[in-house]
């Protein structure tokens, strides 16, 4: 006998159990999950879309990497609020031939990631459909006064962002090429298949008030930093120099221009973009738990967006990264 | 210039904007909403799936129906802990097709049943498929102590629902069958195009302590009646006669088996399902704001679950609802 949906989510909660001192006062089989929110917080809400075909790919991507990645993307978005996850909802709708194997692997990295973030399964939606489709919804909290929002950034102010940009982008590139999956543990790929939000940076920023704006590289830092200045309602000068590139072996690695083409356009990283007032630029160290935090550039009053290279030519800077309604699948 | 994915927002962001005293400290446009919990009130989350294909057809589905009915599918199961909604998400993806009319049609149904269940879109996330995929997140609150859960219902109480039962199931019937639009507004058509989530009556029963469990009729009575059974480890016996059925004139209305049979099995009426003790029971109207209340049947200590025939003949209720795991599409 077929299993049934009910039979599904029994499935899907059992993995997904895992022992915490959470306010769920009721999760996984009622019509709805009711939470308990803490006094003096604010409760923070995202969600997220993981389609096979526009996100990843069924023969590519082995399915523990969708189970983490489509969790880790939403988890993402809170912490660019400064926020800690706590609960998410997982919207599930998969082929009959999807409900075996590849639903226990799926389950088994969605399972990891959300023990490693910290986030409890409170409810969600199953359904089948010819094509994998995901979408998480993650409920977390932050100090109502501590939150970081893109609409802070003021003139003046310097602009950083963490890690190293374009890995994920180089990584998807090397999947796409590697029919011997040799490639799966290099870095890049790592990063792609199981990207790291920035958790505990997001909070020690928001925490500390050292950011006065912040959002996540989801997209690529030429369509997300337009984001953060229209929010801002102000402009930006970044140096091309400055940009923290993918860094790999001489022999493995892509030429200068190509590292910033991808550092600029390159999406999928989940590294924070933030701004910080001058004055208090030194507070921030050169590295946070090993994440180096890098100066690339700062908010101008003009609105425009200005890429500075080497020998000080300026050009505008051109959103080209991933925007699904102009790009082909 | 095609209209990229910022654009669609700020026309989404647009078309849902209404005024209402929420605590809504951050919208649209960051990277997450955050939302001022009442002190008191537990959060109630859910979401729910709506594809075409599965939930509606392309084709036979008025688009402002699909904007109306994937907010209203939601609010029902926040209808059905006795909250009440406050936000939602969407998620959308669309063929590059639909993001002109179609969109300006779908955004108007949903606008009007984000207005009419007072409930206010916080966020979302919008992307290109080749199939129209929906996906809604409703959060909601209910005061801590008042939540009506499906586990609470104990051997003797009166199991009610609201309504008729196999109304919006017609319905589909005859949209399906219809050539000439010409049953656009009968009331079945109507029931299964824009349904009504029970909110009043929810909170009503939730807020006088009337209702000891309950739970929204999605899939049908016979898959969804075991389920509230299963959460309070109970049975029930039903009566046949009692179930409150279509209504139709004479020459339109199917005869009494198939009238059973709809309202036994019959999906998408998002009629609450609810059970009283029976010393409560005189304490509901035979109507509530022009909605029938039933009383179809009771709990029962021995988990089975009974229907009981004119004449007294009983036989096992099955599972004959909406599984998208056991239907083809």
């Amino acid at each position: 006998m077929k299993a049934g949906e009910d039979q599904l989510v029994q499935r899907i909660a059992k993995a997904l159990a895992f022992k915490r001192g959470t306010r769920l006062a009721l999760g996984i089989g009622d019509d709805a999950a009711l939470l308990a929110p803490r006094a003096g917080y604010a409760t923070v809400l995202t969600c997220d879309w993981f389609l096979e075909g526009s996100h990843f790919l069924r023969d590519k991507h082995p399915p523990d990497s969708i189970g983490w990645k489509c969790l880790a993307r939403a988890v993402s978005d809170v912490a660019a609020m400064g926020g800690e996850p706590t609960h998410f909802l997982l919207s599930l709708a998969v082929p009959g031939t999807h409900t075996g194997p590849w639903l226990d692997r799926f389950l088994r990295g969605l399972a990891r990631a959300a023990r490693r973030f910290g986030c409890q399964l409170a409810g969600g939606d199953t359904t089948r459909s010819d094509e994998i489709l995901i979408n998480v919804t993650v409920v977390g909290e932050v100090r109502a006064d501590r939150a970081v929002l893109r609409s802070g950034a003021k003139p003046g102010d310097l602009i950083y962002v963490t890690g190293r940009l374009g890995e994920a982008e180089f990584g998807l590139r090397s999947l796409r090429q590697d029919r011997t999956a040799s490639h799966r543990n290099s870095l890049p790929v790592r990063k792609h298949l199981y990207p790291e939000p920035r958790l505990a940076l997001g909070r020690w920023l928001a925490g500390k008030r050292i950011a006065t704006s912040m959002m996540d590289l989801s997209d690529g830092l030429s369509s997300d930093l337009p984001r953060l200045c229209a929010a801002s309602r102000a402009g930006a000068r970044i140096v091309a120099s400055r940009l923290p590139k993918l860094k790999l072996p001489a022999e493995k690695s892509p030429k200068d221009p190509e590292l910033i083409e991808l550092a600029l356009n390159g999406g999928d990283d989940y590294e924070l973009l933030f701004t910080v007032r001058p004055s208090q630029a030194r507070r921030l160290p050169p590295a946070f738990q090993g994440i180096p935090l890098s100066c690339i550039g700062e908010i101008t009053r003009e609105r425009r967006l200005l890429l500075v290279w080497p020998g000080g030519r300026e050009e505008m800077l051109s959103a080209r990264g991933w925007d699904p309604f102009r790009h082909r699948k």
